[in-house]
């Protein structure tokens, strides 16, 4: 049996687009043997073999019981740990009797990489509304349900691009794969400033030093972090955040070791030359730093969740509903991630 | 004698890189000739003299009188119209006795472009602080000075690519020039929600429309506005302002005749989909748009000053005072700023 990493794929919300992404992954040429990892699907088997149908492509569906070896993965062939609907489901039809089913199947990844079975997990796009409705009224997206399923207290959100976007060199990991971090997420504009405090700076930027060693393999990473104003405040004239707030945080992390290049104007940062130095960006906040990301990668990059113990990452975009079903959905992003999850895995195993 | 508009290039902070990058420009096989317009530069012509022979390069300085027509340009040759420095000028040096003279530059060009001596002006670099120490205490910056010099109340700043970055088709204002416009430029972050205004806005975006039509040759010009939050509040989850701000005034513009994509997150806005359907973008605030711009178009892109009566781009770059004199600038959006201001020159006498 191989000891290639096994990544769980969750498929995520039945009426969207995850389940036929699946398919195509492991029915296409390219992606359809993966040598470095082993990848087990998470969802309703009868499902992905009504989505193969659907899309004309041949795939033979392997239900793993808890425990069983996932074998190598090679096209056609798709090992599922199997997670059952709740309610049949038509591709762009929501129903919230099947809420329940995409949460089961996060369950049973982490469940996996907590016994042994997998070391990482990859996810496809679900349905927040949907799953509020179904009676989860305080659930915010994957993210944080994976954290608490998790017992951690923070999680960064990195986006990264795929190394043919922004490299030279041969290898995923290598600096020129743009990789942005964020000090805060899901926030209204308004509420940003007050929101990037020390204990937050300091927090993020311990988790993202420290798993830009564990998965992706940096002895000294270098982060390049954004000011919070434009201009980087310039000299306070335009806000006193970075004077107050990011000069002497990053002064006393730099004193534990790690290695920051900032607060630099984010007009600046984010061109080739101070690119070129970092191996990773944080931005202050979501749509300073997300917009050149998914400009520079749109389809081509994905989400990393840091600072969990396990791997996880996935697509950067949503279920797509009114695409679900019409086998027009770009499986890019989905490869992206489940390569990334894979390159993570085997370097936190060499270590 | 051609009837081939004339651009005026105020040549900036006499200490920084914009001496030099005009008398590359002027030498330059690429750029020393343009069929398409008349270059002249406003400056010192002894200063423009020595920045040349310490490049190396061989330049006729020709000084015009007012009112003397401006000969068409050609490699070698470079037509100024004169303004005196007060005290002799060392590249990296600045000194507050030269002040003025920057000012007087660009008073020059604007004089010029009332007259009908000039179609445009294309700004190099100044340094701010030197200006406010040499008694202008007030100052802000170009486009506020060129705004009031011109009397008009709002300008809108724009920045744009060079069509070879971010185009398959071979016009440069052609749909597919990255074009981003802001309605909000520098100010503090937690300034910008408040400032996002109904009036603002409506402002802004009539400005913006206008002058896509006037200079830009757009008969209909397609807008794409970012929300202000991320994911454009994500239907009032993430903040009010789309709902309560933006929303109600891209309707009423739309029933001016405005043609408005939008509120769209911005990090879905700025991917190929969308950006192929607009003309420009609106983004909210300055590090919403820029950090694309500036890492689709670095080194290849110029702002815009929309809202003149005249037309007014400049470098997306600063004094660089570290490289003047060093001949290591790089004079490619100094080369683009005239370019644009040259075809937004010729479009608009065509109309």
């Amino acid at each position: 049996m191989s000891d290639a990493p096994v990544i769980a794929l969750t498929t995520g919300e039945p009426a969207g687009i995850g389940p036929e992404l699946a398919v195509m992954l492991a029915t296409d040429g390219a992606t359809g043997t993966t040598p470095g990892h082993r990848r087990v699907a998470v969802g309703d088997a009868g499902l992905l073999a009504e989505r193969a149908e659907a899309l004309g492509r041949a795939l033979e569906i392997v239900e793993l019981a808890p425990g069983e070896p996932v074998p190598e993965t090679r096209p056609g062939r798709l090992p599922v740990w199997p997670v059952a609907l709740a309610a049949p489901s038509r591709p762009g039809v929501l129903d919230i009797r099947n809420g329940d089913y995409v949460l089961e199947t996060l369950d049973r990844a982490v469940a996996g990489c907590r016994a042994g079975e997998a070391a990482g997990i990859v996810t496809a796009p679900l349905h927040k509304a949907v799953i509020r409705e179904a009676g989860h009224a305080d659930f915010t997206g994957h993210t944080e349900y994976l954290r608490d399923a998790c017992g951690v207290d923070e999680v960064v959100m990195m986006l990264a691009t795929d190394r043919a976007l922004h490299a030279t060199g041969p290898d995923w990991q290598g600096p020129r794969s743009l990789r942005v971090a964020l000090a805060t997420t899901h926030l209204p504009l308004r509420e940003v400033s007050d929101a990037v405090t020390p204990e937050r700076l300091t927090r993020i930027l311990r988790i993202l030093d420290a798993d830009l060693r564990r998965w992706f393999g940096l002895a000294a990473p270098r982060i390049a972090v954004c000011g919070l104003n434009p201009h980087a405040g310039e000299g306070g004239h335009l806000g006193r955040e970075e004077l107050e707030v990011i000069v002497p945080t990053l002064a006393a992390l730099r004193r534990e070791g790690l290695t920051l290049d900032g607060p630099l104007p984010a007009d600046t940062l984010f061109t080739p030359r101070h690119l070129a130095e970092a191996d990773a960006v944080l931005a202050m906040y979501h749509d300073q730093g997300l917009p050149v990301l998914k400009y520079a990668g749109f389809g081509r990059a994905a989400n990393i969740t840091l600072g969990l113990p396990l791997v996880r990452t996935s697509v950067d975009h949503g279920t797509a509903l009114d695409l679900a079903g019409s086998g027009r959905a770009d499986p890019g992003s989905l490869a992206v991630a489940e390569a990334l999850a894979a390159d993570m895995a085997r370097r936190a195993a060499r270590d």
